[in-house]
């Protein structure tokens, strides 16, 4: 059947969704997972960070998952930096894609990371300047692009401003971040209709938190904004550990229904999906599963009793 | 605050929400239920069906629901009527506003009525000239807009065939339902467009059940469509006894923070909201809550402790 283009999914699951759970999962768990949505036929991963463990306990130990990752030349697997430690580190362990984080909030940074907006670009600008030197795809997310739980609404030249500075930097590409599920889908497709405009498609991807039961809306409306990249989470597993009343990632499950539908390819088996959601919840225990969830196993049985 | 304008919010949970629940609450329950929507200031809500009781014992005494309402000068009570028998009920009840269904899929009207379409709509005619002539208001649901679990997708054509057929024959406004929650939002923006040109929003509203998680996504398109009034069920009551598949209305929680975070007044008291969708909880045992409801109670227990 002839679609209207693709659509790539991103699953963050693995790191924004595992990190933020009470139960740490163990190395051979996390690359299960991961394997469980390689074989659904995930395009992109998100499989772990290069951070202090003590800070975040859950990501210990992503050196030993890298190097079980398998099918690496057919998933775009990517890992969080925290700054150029990290990308040492990703260097070394040869990781095809990082990500660095900077948020549109200058109080968000100095809570998540203790530095302002523009120390944090700078800090950034170093990485992603090594990183061009060295011809490694560095990405970076832009955190709380619509609201910041500490100073509120955060302005569209804001977000844009501190994604100019981060793709003139060297950023392969802007992950427009709604850490804390506070956007609306009005405000999603305002924004990123000025950032498609501004840089295009291409370089920009969307990842959404479904905390007032928008998550979906909003992928529709950064959609219909000209977005073609997002991320999602299996099972609607996540969360951010350092920003108050941030739930659940936007579920995989759902974004793939509703992309599918909407006439997109995505190239995810649903039956396999489903599966890989039930071992989210299966080793984390707490995975509620996309809100389509009922619907979508009623189809797989009747597909399956065929 | 200055608002962009009000949406009406009817509240569809003491009918369509309770009429699927395995647990039949008693007319007490259901005049309780009613009566906590009232004090959230719902402007509309849908209280019962004069329908056969044992067809659908959960709606059975209607009639004493409409003699216990209270506040009939404030809120926009409706009734579902199946035919000029449950009309004549209305009439004798004096309930303000009654509702005809007619499905744009001739196999669901069959399977659900045991008539076609243009049988159905013959009969609906008649009901709406008898309104007429006696000065009653009756609206109509415009059933399966999008999807008939039987007869796969219908056509916008045909549902304005059918909606222009009942709006002459003297409907007061068509409420266009995805009945069994298989519309996308990209869908329902084409549907609705084309709706609001023909017959101009006023007309119009939309009922959306969140079957494939598209529920808010579908509210938001609708707005983006010129629509500006929605069925919501309190706690994401709901379904469809006679089509397979639907599960919960879109919940009104879920519905009102979309759409007062996008500017609009529904003269909703989001508090007390959630006090009836905790109601509703307790009654049925079943009600899920808006997917938004951790977040909205967060919202609400910081309010109350300041």
């Amino acid at each position: 059947m002839k679609t209207k283009g693709k659509i790539i999914i991103n699953d963050v699951g693995p790191r924004d969704g595992l990190q933020n759970q009470k139960k740490h999962l163990s190395v051979d768990e996390r690359v299960a997972l991961i394997n469980a949505l390689v074989a659904a036929g995930l395009p992109a991963i998100e499989v772990g960070a290069f951070v202090s463990p003590k800070a975040v306990p859950a990501m210990a130990g992503t050196d030993e998952v890298i190097h079980q990752l398998e099918a690496k030349d057919k998933v775009a697997y990517s890992v969080l930096i925290p700054n150029e430690r990290g990308f040492s580190t990703g260097v070394e362990l040869n990781v095809p894609l990082m990500s660095l984080v900077v948020a549109a909030s200058t109080t968000m940074n100095e809570k998540n990371i203790r530095m302002t907006t523009n120390q944090a670009l700078s800090m950034s600008s170093d990485v992603l300047a090594l990183a061009t030197q060295l011809n490694r795809r560095v990405q970076a997310y832009v955190a709380t692009a619509w609201e910041c739980p500490f100073e509120g609404h955060i302005s569209v030249d804001e977000v844009i401003k501190v994604s100019a500075a981060l793709l003139d930097a060297g950023a392969a590409h802007i992950v427009v971040a709604d850490t804390i599920g506070a956007a609306s889908p009005d405000q999603v497709h305002v924004l990123m209709s000025k950032m498609v405009s501004e840089f295009g498609a291409n370089k920009l991807s969307c990842h959404f938190h479904d905390t007032r039961a928008m998550g979906v809306a909003n992928v529709y409306a950064a959609i219909e904004a000209g977005i073609r990249q997002f991320d999602a989470s299996i099972a609607g597993l996540g969360g951010c550990p350092f920003a108050p009343g941030a739930t659940g990632n936007v579920a995989t499950e759902d974004v793939v229904l509703l992309v599918e539908q909407m006439g997109y390819s995505t190239g995810i088996d649903m039956g396999l999906l489903l599966a890989a959601s039930d071992k989210a919840k299966a080793l984390t225990g707490t995975a509620r599963g996309g809100h389509a969830k009922t619907w979508l196993e009623q189809q797989e049985n009747k597909r399956g009793s065929k």
